[in-house]
């Protein structure tokens, strides 16, 4: 037999980019860990997931859970995102990114920021965030693998998917005012990214997430990522680039 | 602090069957292994599934798959199934399941049985199944937890998962022959099982498995699963069962 043929492709930046919007979309993935005091067997769960600022997942668990008790004793985990649409569920574009999970304190900067925008993607999560068994987790991507159908793979950095830019800080100070403003004030834009970018249908769309990578669309049990060509580098730059996407 | 409460309810027939209809009723589910070469990293991606007809839980991987490569090194694996209906996709029930992977023969009888289900259940998979890199393994079940939701978690034995009964190889024997049957003389059976007790709407319904324990429906991308109250303990009772629920 000859060599093992590869089915990998060479990754380019729509791979890249079909992978980002894969992540950034999720509403919820399958987590995989290592079980608790069982010699290594893997175990997956489904959680809730979000986006950190600069691209990091994030994902909101009880202590009570198999998957914080393995995230305890052994950081590293797995996390497959991508949604099921019609016909052969291995049509469509899913994506595996390996991460070290690490416990975000309660008493943190990083804690507000994460718990503002968190609640702002899943509303509901409001009821339970603050029950003191719930942590919030970053999960720093390592590498990843994206299947973009039959014989389309490819293999992903962790760098790939994160948001790097010097105005990462200054945008998330502004992330709030932004997006209430947005919501209230021009109430169709969101329906109108929603509708122009993102193949999604329907004028019900609010934004709930504004970082310098792209906007975070949701609608109902929707959530849709409009991905900037290319990071803003400067907190100036958002009013003009949401204006120049209105059209 | 107190002692950590615990979440889990007492095992019911209930939970059981929540169990089971929602690893038979799956088309594909989350698959984590533990990644080759990496020390134990685990690894979650996607997977088509299928069911024996004891029970067992089947998949059809490619060679050139990681989660191919991981078994054989190392067969211990999880299966997430359980679809993320509308609203909170926590609030919906999934299950996870701790497996031992075995590669099926492609010389053995267990395969024609393996492979003619799940080209029933997958009529696309008929495009690659005899590929040579393709192999199906099936995943006998050690332990599980259901997650019926919020505060509803359940463990479970692999036995729990399985269907026991002397009748499963004649009723094997006969399976293609009933099903062939009644979608083609009865077709209007399948959608009324579907409606009466799948809670499943439409007329496109066709039988796509006949096993000890219940019938798979299928129409489209659905898969619904009737499980029977007892699993069938003699092949003759199967046309009695067929026409007893069909009212």
């Amino acid at each position: 037999m000859a060599d093992k043929p590869s089915v990998l492709r060479e990754t380019d930046d729509e791979a890249r980019k079909l992978a980002r919007v894969s992540l950034r979309s999720a509403r919820s993935a399958s987590l995989a860990v290592v079980e608790p005091a069982s010699e290594g067997f893997p175990f997956v769960s489904r959680v809730l997931t979000g986006i950190d600022t600069d691209g990091t997942p994030i994902i909101l668990i009880s202590a009570l859970s198999t998957h914080t008790q393995a995230l305890s004793a052994d950081r590293r985990c797995s996390l497959l995102t991508g949604e099921i649409g019609k016909g052969d569920p291995l049509a469509h574009a899913r994506l595996t990114v390996q991460c070290e999970a690490e416990r975000v304190d309660r008493d943190s900067a990083a804690h507000t920021r994460i718990r503002d925008r968190f609640i702002r993607r899943h509303p509901k999560a409001q009821l339970y965030v603050d029950f003191p068994d719930f942590a919030f987790f970053r999960l720093t991507p390592l590498r990843a693998s994206l299947n973009g159908g039959f014989g389309r793979a490819y293999v992903l950095s962790g760098e790939d998917l994160m948001i790097r830019s010097p105005a990462i800080a200054d945008l998330a100070a502004k992330e709030a005012s932004a997006i209430e403003h947005m919501n209230t004030d021009h109430s169709d834009a969101a329906s109108k990214y929603a509708n122009t970018y993102c193949n999604a249908k329907g004028t019900g769309w609010r934004i709930c997430g504004l970082d310098a990578g792209g906007i975070d669309l949701a609608s109902g049990d929707q959530l849709k990522r409009l991905e900037y060509e290319t990071p803003l580098q400067f907190e100036w730059e958002l009013r003009a680039t949401l204006v120049k996407l209105y059209g």
